[in-house]
């Protein structure tokens, strides 16, 4: 039998003395799973971003359809990530991608310090595999507890909320960390090595990451192991973070649009979690399978964003997820100050394209934009996966 | 033929000395309009409010319309009506419907003081309707020049925004005010007495206003005129306002949702306003017509806003425009700190209904929202128009 | 003895489903006061707009001085009376004024309307005035309860917290609401009816209100009265609010500036208010007297904010509390962008000043400013108390 | 003869299309400048950060006195250096510190890539200092030349405005970036090599910066030079960049608190950095000499923030520029939430201390802070300069 069970984790403290906290979801996995095979357990967070509450969603469509499904790894749930994001306003928006106070993207706060990587290996040398894993995943999180714990100069705000969540999150083998674009197609943030998995998620576009550590959670989730990896190979061992073994993966999944929450798509986007969890044997169900679809790939370094390079008023007009040809318009710039109606060529408006194929994957939340303002991001130099 | 031109008005002047100016197209009356009627003349402006900028695109595809057409009376378009909120981000959104340093909502700062009603009556005893109209034109234009240049405390950043725009809109007959609301369908803000001009637009739903004054533009030009008539009528005197010799109307066109340019879009809404200024005589082309379709009206103490009695994430369900039946669900609220998974009633999902029938016209921009944050906007007690 | 007790008051809900409570602080009187003298109970808060934090410490302050002192009448006291505010930062600063989504003044949410009097006068026509005082607390308050609890459409975030402030300071005969100006010298809100009691408090600079609801929390307590008083005079009935058997007061005190905690000040604050509850009869101590000093009056409609005529960086000048004569400078505007090196008259300094004499109260919180900022506010046609 | 121009850059577009320009004032030494030394060029920029804006007027003050100096050097001024972020409100106050859009650092956006260096030291070798000097000031505007306009993907907002103040910076050899912290004592960054010129401000605090690049001017000037003397080390090779031949330096100068204006201040400030120039040979006035002052230095590394361990309100108590022993406060923090009458400690108040000696050099600019606020910046292994 799944056994669920309910924390609350304070991650912050207001002017007012209000406290912010985190609910904790963990469905432990049946009893009776008495097969040799080692069962990864899973993490998946949500809404660390304070506008991009999808995932919200999709983690309560998560544990409506898990009720019924034979659960095989131990699966740790966490919606409203960050509260003080979520809970922000400015107007009618949410003010969530960095602290108000400092301009900190909240998930650029996570911890990891390539230099425990050597000693450890050091100290690993000849040991089993299962070993070096159980003493990794203490170290990393010993590590952050010593962050959280013994700081005489205290954390900042979004250091204490990451800390938190990543504690949480190196306990687990697989990681998902719930994310949204502005206005965006799906896409997936994928270490390079574990690009297999991404076609059992629904989703089209998957950016391939290298190894290196930017502050996000799915890299200090990954990172750390993929380091370790290598520094194993540096020494002749193979150690295989990718074996069934150890099955060690982080993606950010990018569910689509900010500022929405619709309950029905977040459905569609559950099954096509529980397919990947199913494909890693978390789950037992044949039910959850992946949509057939056209995929492409794209290395990160080649995923560009594209700054407008005037002020004004867009419309935009690429679709996303298509091919776009060099030359075809991603938008058009709309500047009613410089009208003429003597011309017929319609000069208050600006076309924009590139000079080479992309695909567009997201665009700017409004209309309005300054000079230098993210017009879009796009995929160049893609590949079908 | 038609002239053109352009001025640029001085509206404002930020910390950095930066000055903020206006954009001021007028479309002269084509000379050889020999006939003795009197044609109306117009005055549109657009974006007021920071983030409602599709009326800028709008007034776009009027000017590239009306290069091809007859016009009879005087036009003048404003975009970017009030550059201050236009450019003022926090965050990807435009923080655009009050002042950020006050809070004053920018569409709330127009003036009109109706004790100039009465001594202005006594006054205009016994002249034609035509000599009352220019007097009374004449005065409110005196009242805001006055305001503006001889104001010993000064003024607010939004109050010298407003009467200069006003200053502009006082000089015309017709006086069309473009908005949207934050998440949309198109809506109509009429007084009462120009309830048969709403139906010449392609906007299937029309608030209809009464005569009193609350700062916004629409009643800042109508509000004195239907003040004077009504003076005048209690003196038993016939000033009517609507008629064709003096023909004086306002509205607010609410032209869907906020932080969207859609070019496409705006050329139907461009010619739906054509189609008014055709039954107005503005322009010579029967080429605009209103589409046919089931229109409703409401008067505005019916329009009530819906305040969320919760905080929480909101999957928005009722369409707009269409009659939404008594307990019919407008949204379910997520509360995923309050998941259970033991009861299979779903309850962190909380539905929200109204106990009569409503036509839910616009709904808040942001699926995030506070215990009291106004969800929806809906007509009850609505009528066919 | 006295009673201490603390309630918990939940005045919101944020998107996180995170509770926002305010504390509620109660002394009872001391059981033994057996004098047939009524004593007027006390209602005090703090921080209802965000950034006006000193409150809270002179709440401090009082509660550590009363622990000595013997207290005849009840006293509440709210520090932190609107978490919704006083935990929204944006950059550095706390944006406290006003509702972030909306842009309303958290202090123009209270209730009063004016068409209960008469119909309750009508009732209570040949009644006691201690009957009549009790009926009308219970209808202020039953209406309140109305608006919190019997509303279909629901409340916005600011009347949810107002209404709930309001139906604890209704129970009371004397309420202080705690504020600050943005830089800003000591100065205190004062119903013309109560300009004696003005002297009793620590502040020399006092602003006499007519009786005009506005909707802030002194005018939604005293209004209410004042118009009782007001209607039973129509009638040729003595209702005497100012008399020792009624004593109904509210003032809104401001401490000083905004954005500071000063725990030394606040001492001196308290023992201010100490000084008034004394003079009230609420407090048996004559410890606390008033200090002697110059105290200037002046009439809500003489006090005049003066705007900036253009954008720039301020050195304020004018000294605060001090007759400034005509033509003297209030500030100095820097405009860079104007420098003229060849010209020795430094014309990108800009001298203001007024052409009569004012007694400048309080200023802007920042050095720079738009054209139409509220640089000053100033006493006009002041008198001395 | 001093030659006095202005120029205005353009550095950014607003949604409505509003330019915003920056004022560069230059100053040409006189030209009878005939001795064989030479005299170091100046550049002088102000209000990067949008509060900071107490460096305008000491431009302003700077260019005053200098009318009435001989000037040996070219001399460039630029206040308003950022109108994008000195003209944004939000609130009272100017969020100025980052991108509105993205909360990017305004002063983390200059560019300097250290792989340009070992290629230009393999094409100098042979070759002169002063050679050597022009081609690298080439290359570094070069390069940023490059950045800005041959980017087709575009350049953020704060690229076009940093790139542009850059290449003004780059044909300098002495760079003063003024700032000033939130609130703050006046202190110094400055490179460890020009530790001597640091006594030639009246600035008592100096932190001592390393060869590291972090993105902000001073670094984006003095970097490349000291990575090049470095490089040339390496090699056997002297190119020492603080010769009287080479003479480069770059500080960050923080003139005291945001949000003010203080001319009378400003005068002083502006002496302060004529002493330094004087030092330099700039100017050529024996009147400004650096007053006598018990002078601190902290390596960067040792200059620590100490971060709020809970929400609440700041009682900030420790005096700026004084050694503050270990145990004493720096704060106290009211949390009114959680008072007790019955205790006599005083529960609510909470004491913030160290347990080793600290200078304290700026605090928090509000008293409202939450868990995690950056509260006190500190000197700590501080020494006498």
């Amino acid at each position: 039998m799944t056994t669920f069970s309910k924390e609350v984790m304070h991650v912050g403290e207001m002017a007012s003395g209000a406290k912010l906290t985190v609910p904790v979801y963990r469905l432990k996995a049946d009893s009776d799973n008495k097969s040799m095979e080692k069962v990864p357990s899973v993490y998946i967070q949500a809404n660390m971003h304070g506008a991009e509450v999808q995932g919200n969603a999709v983690i309560f469509q998560l544990l409506e359809l898990l009720k019924n499904i034979k659960i095989k790894g131990d699966i740790t749930l966490v919606p409203y990530a960050n509260p003080v994001a979520c809970n922000h306003k400015n107007g009618e928006y949410t003010l969530g991608r960095f602290d108000p106070i400092t301009g900190m993207n909240w998930n650029r706060m996570y911890h990891f310090d390539q230099s425990i990587i050597k000693p450890f290996v050091q100290e690993c040398i000849g040991k089993d595999d299962a070993v070096i894993e159980t003493n990794f995943k203490t170290l990393m999180i010993d590590t952050i507890e010593q962050k959280l714990d013994h700081n005489i100069f205290g954390l900042t705000t979004g250091q204490r909320i990451a800390y938190q969540l990543q504690r949480l999150a190196h306990q687990a083998d697989l990681v998902l960390d719930l994310h949204t674009g502005p206005i965006s197609s799906k896409h997936l943030y994928c270490p390079e090595y574990a690009k297999e998995s991404a076609s059992y998620f629904d989703i089209p576009h998957t950016l391939l990451i290298p190894n290196e550590f930017d502050g996000a959670l799915d890299e200090a989730t990954f990172c750390p192991w993929w380091h370790l990896q290598e520094a194993f190979a540096d020494l002749g061992i193979e150690f295989s973070i990718d074996s069934k073994a150890l099955n060690k993966e982080s993606f950010t999944v990018e569910l689509g649009s900010q500022e929405q929450i619709d309950l029905d798509v977040a459905l569609e986007d559950a099954k096509s979690i529980l397919s990947y969890l199913q494909y890693k044997g978390v789950i037992d169900s044949t039910e959850f399978q992946p949509a057939k679809m056209q995929r492409y790939g794209c290395y990160l370094k080649d995923y560009k964003a594209f700054y407008s390079p005037m002020g004004g008023m867009v419309d935009y007009l690429a679709e996303f997820g298509k091919p776009l040809a060099a030359g075809e318009p991603l938008a058009r710039i709309l500047r009613m100050d410089n009208y003429n109606y003597a011309q017929s060529d319609g000069d208050p408006l600006h076309y924009i394209s590139l000079d080479h194929e992309v695909i567009p994957i997201l665009h700017f939340a409004s209309a309005s934009v300054n000079q230098g303002t993210e017009l879009y991001k796009v995929f160049t130099k893609y590949f079908t996966l």
